[in-house]
């Protein structure tokens, strides 16, 4: 049994320690050598170490310390432009710059990424990924430079802990896993499977800080609010054109 | 190091030999065990191993063999169905039925296949992703009964290995892999990041096999052609509008 990958907790506090290249390197070794489509490679994977960037990069995921604290951010990227360049010199045509393979460049990154982070918490380094890539895309494309044909998947921020988190609790399996068929969920199902994750202490206690009436609350009016939601997804809809991937007429 | 993510291949061959449940369970105990955005679990995971739904899956899946051979089908969808009943049910709202929350969704049931993929891989299963498991996504839909708020992302085929492939080769390292900021690839990049690669026996003889000039143009002329990608870039955006995922004003 894989112990890194079932005892996995985000980490969000990092020690002043820096990660030697022979593991960074294997870190990275294991990200490319997971499933991807055609083995085509749509994605590629931005190293920051410098602390110019860093703060940048800090500014942009909403000033979360973790982002200057760890030695290591990796960003993950769907990119078309390597290819589309190779296609072009082969006078092969270019295929790929639609939503079709945006989003077959976005598992790809993805599953690159988990191998990343499985590859880290294999080594003792803690790691936590970045939904605000997605939010900030716009300015991640400038600090990094991304050319057009390249979009912002997900970040991992890579460190050794300076923290030991419980682990996390997740809903019971038969909320998330079924059968042969989706099955219809009736209040009473979804009453049953959210009672445990509703009574324990930790979910209270985020209800009190949030003075929310409950916990489905601290998300919809607190955390990840409808109007913000709308606003980015905007906004991400926009870079994904901008970038190039609409091109579906 | 773990050995199972590094020596990654896609298997295509299964026996006809069944998975213990005791290993399932550790499969999708892997699964959900992964990063999510803000521990919301916004996907969920079909098991399929009934022969008829196996059979019905293969159709959609292009036919091909592995989906009948495998014993376990995993069909992982992105998922706010749960998550807005649950919210509805506390007087929450709902604030998840926009793009934003599809491409966050579509990053945990990623990250939640790879470690499944890796679970399995550690405990000597063979697995292999479908990527038509968003092409035809309007079938999956309908044979698995995924109601309105689900998608299917992405597929893994589960079994022990009747073939053992040799690892597939990667691109070097720094044409996947930048420092700080993407750089601007000259011809001269691109045609030595690919040299290698085209020149293996393994790239020669599928330009041969596929009556092309060149590698690049197999995969534009003949493995996914711009047409079929404009449809089934267009078919899957209909399919995320249809199931409400597109209600950005």
């Amino acid at each position: 049994m894989i112990k890194a990958l079932f005892n996995h907790k985000s980490i969000r506090n990092y020690k002043n320690e820096p990660i030697s290249d022979e593991i960074l390197n294997q870190i990275l070794q294991g990200a490319i050598r997971g499933s991807n489509t055609g083995n085509m490679q749509l994605y590629s994977i931005i190293v920051t170490k410098n602390e110019q960037k860093k703060k940048q990069l800090w500014e942009s995921h909403f000033k979360q310390n973790m982002v200057v604290q760890a030695p290591i951010i990796l960003t993950f990227v769907a990119d078309i432009n390597r290819f589309h360049k190779w296609c072009k010199l082969r006078k092969a045509g270019t295929a790929y710059d639609n939503f079709l393979w945006l989003y077959n460049a976005t598992i790809d990154a993805t599953i690159a990424a988990q191998n990343a982070a499985i590859v880290a918490e294999d080594n003792n380094l803690g790691i936590c990924y970045l939904g605000t890539t997605t939010y900030m895309a716009k300015n991640i494309i400038d600090i990094l430079k991304l050319p057009k044909g390249v979009i912002p998947v997900t970040t991992l921020v890579i460190g050794y802990p300076d923290e030991n988190p419980p682990l996390t609790s997740r809903l019971p399996q038969n909320a998330v896993v079924f059968n042969e068929e989706y099955p219809t969920l009736s209040d009473d199902d979804i009453e049953n499977l959210h009672k445990d994750l509703e009574d324990l202490d930790f979910s209270k206690d985020l209800v009190k800080l949030n003075e929310t009436e409950n916990l489905a609350q601290v998300f919809t009016k607190k955390r990840y609010k409808k109007a913000d939601n709308l606003h980015f997804s905007d906004e991400f809809l926009k870079i994904i054109e901008q970038q190039g991937f609409m091109n579906n007429k």
